[in-house]
């Protein structure tokens, strides 16, 4: 009989109800070597029994230490907002928990380094929840770039667009004062584009970097006379050289009329190129140089076939996955990581070297000069 | 507390899993006035016991009668070959049980119109699991024509491309024996296509139809020199007259070189047209002439935000659903029209109405001419 | 030195322009063995003596049967309305002149019958401008299946869609008049669907078809009040068998919205398919097996590179052609089989061949049932 | 009788035949007040007289100040070199001959400040061929930003990819060499990208750059064993500030896989945003936040109807134009700009302002950090 793995969940909002999908249906349609079980929910907010009973939870708990200092746990996941990671990952590394993180890992370098540590020191597997490495097409890229199809990789062009705050009467929000959420659109959703990056191409050297609050000023949910001011970017540009040599570009922006959830990325090399884009996120388009000229075009593949992963545990060919998705799969790895205690992947060290690129796009942006990956670091 | 409906599952391969997913995840995201509870799962192969466990099911057999005559059941979900819905059906609704039946509804009209008969003097709830319907894209194109917005329509282009036997070295399957699936993808991938053409359009009048046979032999799994004659067809196309006048063009194959899973359409009225494909699925193209000239063109509508059905139940803007969701919606509608007792729908009559028309077109095949739908129903 | 070839050109209304257009730019572009002259125009409107002077002809001429009795004119190029171009190829074939002739190149089989057979006895060069033939696109199109790299042909999809009179405010025009235009959007786009459809795949053997009336009567212009039926067909749907096995499926429509001037086609085999649409006229999609399944897809070929057809004689790779352009290929290719005395392609025989689908589809829409074409070919 | 204007085009290879192209066809098309004469062409290769007969000028010359001197002579087309244009237009400006000059204006703000100088006091008009600006889908984008259709403008992205000399074994040409070109992707595909952002958005205020020389060394054409250094850069990403806030992020390359001609660029501002790929040039996307919601989405507007800049001039609706098309606007600007004695458009001005922003770029480049437009100009 399979070992089973107690789960403990840390948030039970956006990402918690994703979570718990994920732990839902995993075990449904992938092959794993344990038996996660759902045992505990943790929240503050007063739906938390009604998301328990729905999700599936045995228990629920206002309580994140007891779901941590709970014996019987295995796994801590946590999937709260982005200050409280760095507390919670600490004490749950302590007690030999395995951790899923939601990304990023921490608000700065010095935290996430603090993670990396204690996790390591625990000797657990842990892991920042980068879920578009998870996808099909993603996953094709990366072995497309690894075996070599596209050369020299020589570009790499990432930008992530929205527009849910693009009208100016939309409410101030957390996402929006500095000293909640740290950033605005250049870690949020920077965050995810860096990641990329680096799983792709390699680590960034060095960044330039501009940003903008287009919006000064919003008011509060039902005051509208009560106007604050915006203190995170709406959108920032930067440009990178990575330490092989790759030029990068890159967009983030909440601002982006006509965008819902638009991360996008090219990638350049000697020998092709590949282009995703999230809002379809079932294909990859590929160029090489390898076939005639004359019929030679950029491929749109539908990843969808049962040679793509983890596309043969899901349905027949051609029947596309969603957003969702990737959740699975992550926890998949994750789950099988800890099974066969292998590497997990991407892990804290990612979550970490993600940070520290996110701390110099925001030391550049302010400082308005180059600023080098990692120097920042010591600062904190 | 809300009301318990048991659910007995027949069939647990392709579809019986897609099911059994919907059942699970619907209570999670959809607000239900009634607890599906996934009772029983019946099939006929060895690795029914793991689909059970895996899938979620309190119990398991191998006799489907043992489900329709079980007093605790009050749902048949029908997900087995199409020659045998008719038996099944029949001896659900004698049971009084409330029924989902995959499509097609049944081989004939003959079979399909006593299945709609009986489920009706049964007073149960029947639905025909045309699960397109239930794509927030396809919802809103049904909107909008109702709404008028396309005004008197004109045109409906279906298609529905296919190429998992385009190898001639792909083996003979049941799909391709006559005896067995009654005609090949112009009933497989056409009562899809022609059920869309009815939701949106109306009903047909008339159809003309050529099909081809393109391998006429292939050899079966392992028995390299045991041939067998196809006599399903590989692909057909078909023109048809709607009785409110509108031109329909059709074609539906298995052998189109490069789509895995190519369902699509597009609707032309005299005040603007809808385009729809499957293999993107989370996008509707729509074309008005209410708007100025000069900056008129297709929209691609990302039928992904929270004013488009079914979406905010699921996540935030922008997230794109997958092919199985179609399932989860399906169930949530034919579950509160039993709670509510209200009408279901897609319904038998649907499928009924569905087969007259397949059986048309095979009739229009065969005899080479024009054939009026419906006039081959007293035959059978 | 180069032998000069005199032209004269009856037409100089929307074809008279397009072929001035081409023998304006043809021999700065290309390498020719002769050189055109643009020596004579033919109009019967006031605007001509402008037009001869805008287009660059040293003289003009309001009579045809002194353009076609010149004794210097070695070419009679045919841009008048479908109606007038029996008279006038019959009296140029008698003369002795080269016949460039607009399509589709007659009313009826019967006259293309006789305009073939003339010019075949006259043994001049004939050819009916089926222009889209000389995309490079198309081009790059047709070698790729004569290559068998699509293998054997399974599948021929043509649709042509245009909206121009979709408002019934749109007055009547004689191509309404089934008197004047003989038939609507079946003849009118039909035969550009048709030749690319013989051209690629072969011929027809027979046809089933419906066509419509979508908006019965309207007003002449300037004349709010006074209505006229509409004797031609707003739109066709048709399907077909060709004599080597393949299914076409096709649609013509002048209503319908958001399409300005898409003539697209897909052509599927038993090893790829090519997908092409006018409205992208640079572009070919192919799709071939013969690649590695996980990074297959249709790749978007850009026709705009020297190893293309009639590129090389242009621009640099990746600057793009338009609309016009197929007629100076059309004159290059014309111009060279004259010089050479090779074949002239598509030829009078196309034009005949063509003509005979066209009635077959015709009679198909009136009879209700499937015609085999060339037999109507005799009635006339 | 319409004024005559003697043109006298100094350059006779790829631009010298797009120059002439549209001479000898925008009179054609377009209504103009006066008549241009193809009076002279001048270049310095064997091949001269063959053009000149070709494109259909009346006379030919190796000397470029012949033409310059040449009193008959009212309009200097400079189509050479980028090194050559200051003295050629310093010398055209001083006979007072109008002056159409080839793009990038000069080799440095100096030179094109001094260019914009005697152009003015000689009262010729003056235009710098930012072709692009002419295409109908440019214009439109245009006149939507400047109806306030986008609200305030928030970002600018600009990327402008080639793959010619992608092959290690692409020959070293003079593109390559600093000390003739300058610079490399970022001046050659930069000032195009860099005019259209100016010309939609504004000027620019700062920029920070980075570009690399992937391939570092390249055989001589012929040579295989003689290696010569790549001076110049074969890829740059820039960023920028606008002097209106606009944040701006840029590419520019001839190394990327794939890509033909792309020049394409994404305008986002507070009420939507507008799409365009030089590769489809005639189409432009459009989002604007007018329309409802579920119906929202971006519009592919086909940029080839009657109510299009430019388009009415040429064929009926839905007939695609080239990319040869851009100059004949051009072309149709500036000579009416002379006829009228009013304004022409882009000037010498926009290419002062363009060679401005080039600087800065060159310069971020070497400095590595960011640079004010217009501040390396009083070095020069």
């Amino acid at each position: 009989m399979k070992r089973a793995l107690n789960v403990g969940l840390i948030g039970h909002k956006f990402m918690g109800r994703a979570h718990s999908h994920a732990l839902r249906v995993v075990t449904m349609f992938f092959d794993l070597d344990v038996v996660p079980v759902m045992k505990v929910i943790c929240g503050i907010e007063d739906d938390l029994e009604e998301a328990a009973r729905r999700y599936g939870w045995q228990a629920f708990t206002h309580s994140w230490e007891e779901v941590v200092n709970n014996p019987e746990i295995d796994i801590v996941d946590i999937a709260t907002p982005g200050n409280t990671h760095w507390q919670i990952a600490l004490a749950a590394a302590q007690q030999g928990k395995h951790i899923l993180c939601e990304k990023p890992l921490a608000l700065t370098p010095h935290e996430a380094k603090e993670m990396y540590d204690a996790a390591e020191e625990a000797h657990v597997k842990h892991v920042v929840n980068f879920n578009y490495r998870r996808l099909p097409a993603v996953a094709l890229a990366k072995r497309i770039i690894d075996d070599g199809q596209l050369g020299t990789i020589y570009h790499f062009r990432g930008t992530y667009q929205q527009d849910w705050p693009l009208d100016p009467n939309f409410p101030f929000i957390w996402r929006m004062d500095k000293t909640i959420a740290g950033a605005g659109s250049m870690a949020d959703k920077g965050s995810h584009v860096v990641d990329l990056a680096r799983y792709l191409v390699g680590e960034f050297e060095k960044v330039a970097c501009s940003s903008a609050i287009f919006v000064k000023e919003r008011s509060l949910p039902d005051q509208i006379h009560s106007r604050r001011q915006v203190t995170t970017d709406d959108a920032a540009v930067f440009i990178a050289r990575f330490q092989n040599g790759t030029l990068g570009v890159f967009e983030t922006s909440r601002m982006s009329a006509g965008h819902k959830n638009a991360l996008a990325f090219e990638v350049n090399g000697s020998k092709g190129s590949v282009v995703f884009d999230l809002e379809r996120l079932n294909e990859l388009k590929l160029y090489t140089t390898s076939y005639p000229k004359d019929t030679s075009g950029f491929r749109t593949i539908m990843v969808t076939e049962p040679c793509h992963q983890y596309v043969r545990s899901w349905w027949p060919p051609g029947h596309v996955l969603g957003w969702e998705h990737t959740f699975v799969h992550q926890y998949y790895e994750f789950l099988q990581a800890i099974a066969r205690d292998s590497a997990s992947s991407p892990s804290f060290y990612d979550g970490l070297r993600n940070q520290e690129v996110l701390a110099a796009i925001e030391a550049a942006a302010v400082e308005k000069c180059w600023v080098r990956v990692g120097q920042s670091r010591g600062d904190a």
